[in-house]
């Protein structure tokens, strides 16, 4: 899009030049029709095309520009290519959003609002989303809170952003991680001054009793579901980390990222439960419902909550209200309820789909991280995952290997290995990402 | 009501007493019903209290506690006492929010929306609302931009902490702020370590000419109606503004927080048309709409786009997508033009009523700044702002002195004023709250 943004500004398209319509275009260049599509209406609201029903997209005659130059800002921020198929693990499927659910529960939410939902708020967020998630939470997640222990925040990256300028007060300057994580996540940590070292991970989860000898004032963890490894935090570990956070005045922060998808038995609860005072629980609905709401929660204790709302800024209540509003009767009214299951469903079948097309067309794979979650670890032969990576890559694939997750100072032996997202691709695309994937896959030695 | 929960927590109230309705015990109080209904409802969801239809809200059986005590949190968070009238000077009308309209945009814009609106999204925010403010911005506000230089963020108070972070680094480490101005927005600097000098202001804003000895980096400008001496800047001096960032290569930061409500003449457009790669223009729906919203917007020089979208965090699309969506649906359906036009005619009608009030039963007391805006400033006689604006409190009336607004450093004497914002009480409330601010001012000498 880039090489068309530059032919027309730099003139080398001439005015009333007629292009292509965008979807032709789109198979044409391999790209997804949202991406042409986006750049043609940029184009077209920047006045340098025009787009008439009929007569099609044409160059515009020269429209005055900006005193800057619109490339620049272009090269600068390249538009997205949109791959084909998308396996990272970090996103759900975006086509399956309860669009109208979701607006009966806005109607309500607006409708009933006291006009002081519509003034400046408590930054501790809505007390009507915060008693709903009280109960939600308590009756699907085993959390033990209340509503003035709960901080409502644009997001799970929100929330570390501001636990990471708490803790860099509070706790000091070290935070244990998994080994296996995403990047961004420490990178939070980091940028908020604090030094992140590695706690081994494994089938398990991470290795909490080596918590002792790391020195930390916090530690970061995925309970429900190691991210990316794919491992349930067991028993043993879960009251390990509690314990150990007791004995040293420290916290635990715990992630649960996507604690609602569980296939093969009931969720585990989570750790908070155990000890509310001593565990700070992080919750999203970028896993459960779209990461484009930006809402997410911490359940506190009592002890950090003013910390907290200092950081995340009185005045500063980053979440709309109406968002709020409408997840708090989207809970309520037992609609979020029905769309988790529903969901659950929706991924259990494509984890079943991948582990009986990989059983089929590469038995030699072994999958593990199965049991919960929007995605799964394909093991590879060592020395194998760089390029099957780009092999993928090639073949119009969004995916990463573990080698993108691992801490750069982690003690363990690097691992090979794809972590496939299946909650992605819509429904209609699925088989046919399975094959692309399998395509990539290195053969049996 | 910090005593109510006491009681109830220490169990001085015994399980089963049944309390007032809240409704009653507001009035009994003198609180805001919301205030009241607010901290029952938190008492119930924490189990501390049951509500049931006819026997009312009666306290609980002793519910087991949380491990941590309930109070502690709610000392360390005590409830705003919500006044009687509210008449500070950054408030809207809560009570006017378009509701229906909104609801209609919304439905549409969620309907029509593709499904990638739902995956995670641009960090410059929705194409959609950056469109449809170019358009509207150009229109209404004579700013000149393109969609690819506008990032959405969650409100102003956000978009000054960004370009807080952005120009610590960029342009060094002063910043040229209005000598009255909200402290708030200064803190937002300090805390990104710049420091603030004072501009002194004066009836036709800010002395820009006076921008040549203070070595700044940069300036912090409210040019369509000076915050909160009401001024409008002259045409001289947006020129000069100007003038002085291209011959030091410092930028203008255009605070455009009320321009579309002027009254008496045609809005003035924003200093940013004057030249948009030296002018960050900073709008918001805080006052048009709804400071609930949490929607702002930057209108970016092409050179800090990069900038700014590396410090407000590529995956960290602060505002829900759907909000966005929704006021590009109502900006592009010509809802938002109505809403303006609507609350002009409501803002003005009450501008004039607090004039002929004023002039009625205060006749000594000069009234300024009334030419735009949801905010007049009456002076008081020297020495008297102090006791008139903690009388006006002992009345139930939130205001602010002009001293709450004043530049620690700055050079020009202290001026006792009263600023009212007229934007907040509700039409049926304003006559009332016209009449205890006559009471509490100073009378004739």
């Amino acid at each position: 899009m880039q090489a068309l943004r530059d032919a027309i500004t730099s003139g080398r398209l001439a005015p009333g030049t007629r292009l292509p319509a965008y979807r032709a275009l789109a198979v044409d260049l391999g790209l997804a029709r949202n991406t042409v599509g986006e750049a043609y209406a940029e184009l077209v609201a920047e006045g340098w095309l025009t787009a008439r029903q009929g007569s099609g997209t044409r160059v515009a005659p020269r429209a005055t520009p900006l005193p800057a130059a619109e490339d620049r800002a272009h090269r600068s921020a390249p538009p997205v290519r949109s791959p084909a198929y998308d396996f990272m693990p970090t996103s759900p499927d975006a086509s399956a959003f309860p669009r109208s659910a979701w607006l009966t529960s806005a109607r309500r939410a607006l409708n009933s609002a006291p006009n002081d939902a519509f003034g400046v708020g408590d930054p501790r967020g809505r007390i009507e989303l915060r008693t709903a998630l009280t109960e939600y939470l308590a009756r699907a997640r085993g959390v033990r809170t209340a509503p003035h222990r709960i901080v409502v925040c644009a997001g799970f990256a929100h929330a570390l952003r501001i636990l990471g300028a708490v803790l860099g007060g509070e706790v000091g300057a070290t935070v244990a991680v998994e080994s296996y994580g995403l990047a961004f996540h420490r990178s939070l940590l980091t940028g908020a001054g604090l030094r992140t070292v590695p706690l081994a991970v494994d089938a398990d989860g991470a290795r909490t009793a080596e918590l002792g000898v790391l020195d930390a004032g916090a530690v970061l963890l995925t309970p429900a579901h190691q991210f990316p490894t794919g491992g349930p935090l067991s028993a043993r570990r879960r009251t390990g980390a509690v314990d150990w956070a007791r004995a040293n005045g420290s916290v635990v922060l715990e992630d649960d990222y996507d604690g609602e998808f569980r296939y093969d038995r009931e969720p585990v609860g989570a750790v908070q439960g155990l000890d509310p005072d001593r565990v700070i629980y992080l919750g999203s609905t970028s896993k459960s419902l779209s990461p484009a709401l930006r809402l997410g929660w911490l359940a506190l204790p009592d002890s950090l909550v003013d910390d907290v709302l200092a950081v995340k800024g009185a005045r500063e209540l980053w979440t709309g209200v109406f968002d709020q509003l409408t997840l708090a009767d989207f809970i309520a009214c037992g609609a979020y309820d029905r769309h988790v299951r529903l969901m659950r469903r929706t991924y259990r079948r494509r984890r079943d789909r991948l582990v009986a097309v990989l059983a089929e067309r590469a038995p030699h794979i072994e999958v593990s991280g199965i049991a919960a979650g929007l995605h799964a670890v394909l093991d590879l032969p060592p020395g194998t995952e760089h390029d099957t990576v780009r092999a993928a890559r090639r073949r119009g694939l969004a995916l990463a290997g573990l080698g993108d997750f691992r801490h750069p100072d982690s003690p363990m032996p690097p691992r090979d290995g794809l972590v496939i997202g299946f909650g992605a691709p819509p429904d209609h695309a699925f088989n046919g990402a399975l094959q692309a994937l399998c395509e990539a896959l290195p053969p049996a030695l």
